[in-house]
């Protein structure tokens, strides 16, 4: 998978989480400010919290200005054509689950860049993924979804696990990426269509 | 405007953002050791994202103890002298714009300091100036104010941008402060006076 | 006191931390991977706030994959045993206790490495012994309940400022660390017993 390749899904990744995020916000009756902040924490928020935990500062989005222009572009489509895209719903889930392989690999990296353990190597994907949606709720003041119902987080440990299989192996870059984000995007599917969900806890009396 | 003024000016506006939160937090019913945390926030949360988020570390108010010092004060006459600080919650909103316009210059010094892109410099002077009300609105379990109802973070926008404006005209330093923080100054205070708000989005049915 | 000594009561209390996180998570009805979170952040989350804004980074579990193990444990058996472990909390106290003495030292101690003021050193030993509760609670979406109702934080404080009256006698590092912790768990059974607690503030009308 050439590089530019790999940008341009990250670019879509970005884009499906801010516009997801939107129009999530909007539904909490926020203002247009606090449209804009869940759209970008939506987007890059679990970046932000994997590079201020392993130091990699000014953080992502401070040293790659295109993330502000993409989500910036994002947020004006989503309240434009709010309709249009609630409408799409599910076709923006093709796109959002794009992100979630993309992201994932993007926190895996940047793991293994600095030689950290694969389970933490794991847990940076995951975080990478899917922690943006954990502040989106929390500003939202909701319990985090992806902790109550959907499995989520699950797909991209799994991926990660499924990575350092790969890897093991010694496959090419390219074959490593394409594997895991298939596996990823196919894990997710399967999840959503056949309603898979881990298993909850009871309050106890 | 000599730097001596500059911090007045700064420490005016820790110890308005410190009993406005201490206020806050108390009518959330909140014990001591709760008010303190939520007046600290308030003053400082800003900045300490800002710091953790460009790698400015140890943050802020570990490497100037006066803001320990300021807010401990402000939180003690704050409970002390409850009452009395609610009566004049009008005129504490004068104080509080100073900070606004204070918090938001420094916000942007920040940011200029390392050279990043001046969006990014205007995120940190608006983060700087009215985030510490999010970290606290989270902390009281509500949705963050800003986000829904006041025109806020707007006004560190539009001030960041006035400062980049007048920044073209190569205007030495004193006056691109002086114009700046009067320029949030006014604008708040039309803001306030005419109710001004962002349009704010309905949900969906 | 032994280093080996104080590494087996870091992880007393880490285990005692997760568990009883992992217990509260389970009880507001989240799934598997919401209640390890949980689980994780109560034990971690304070000395991770910490790290980050000290810049001590990739944070503390990031560089001790041992904490990480600890916690996957913790989390199995608390999940395995749920019952037993809910009949045991006033057991469970007892350790809870154990890692609040040592993560405020610890805290304490990372302070004083980077030659930080002593009051911040007292703020970090804290937020080490007390915060992960606080994030575990923001997550639960409640007020954290270290603002409202228990005497935690306040003992850590007190703990901080016995560790400088004794430092300040030069006592060898052994007995330093052995008069705050003694200090720090007598304290809190004292508090436990008579149920002391801070004053609370009352809404206004």
């Amino acid at each position: 998978m050439p590089i530019s390749l790999f940008e341009l899904l990250d670019a879509i990744g970005t884009v499906a989480f801010a516009v997801s995020g939107a129009l999530t916000a909007m539904n909490k009756r926020l203002d247009a400010f606090g449209v804009f902040i869940i759209s970008f924490v939506t987007a890059v928020g679990g970046g932000t919290l994997r590079d201020m935990l392993i130091g990699r500062t000014p953080v992502v989005w401070m040293r790659d200005i295109n993330y502000v222009y993409l989500i910036l572009i994002s947020f004006l489509l989503a309240i434009l054509f709010r309709r249009f895209f609630d409408k799409l719903r599910n076709s923006l889930l093709f796109f959002d689950t794009v992100g979630l392989g993309v992201f994932t690999l993007i926190g895996l990296e940047k793991g293994i860049d600095i030689h950290l353990n694969p389970i933490i190597c794991i847990a940076l994907g995951t975080m990478t993924a899917s922690f943006g949606g954990v502040i989106r709720d929390i500003l939202c003041n909701e319990i985090p979804v992806i902790f109550r119902e959907e499995i989520y987080a699950t797909v991209c440990i799994a991926g990660g696990v499924f990575y350092f299989i790969l890897a093991y192996f010694d496959l090419p870059t390219n074959q490593l990426y394409l594997g895991t984000s298939s596996f990823i995007i196919l894990f997710r599917f399967l999840a959503i269509r056949n309603r898979w969900s881990l298993p909850k806890f009871k309050a106890m009396s």
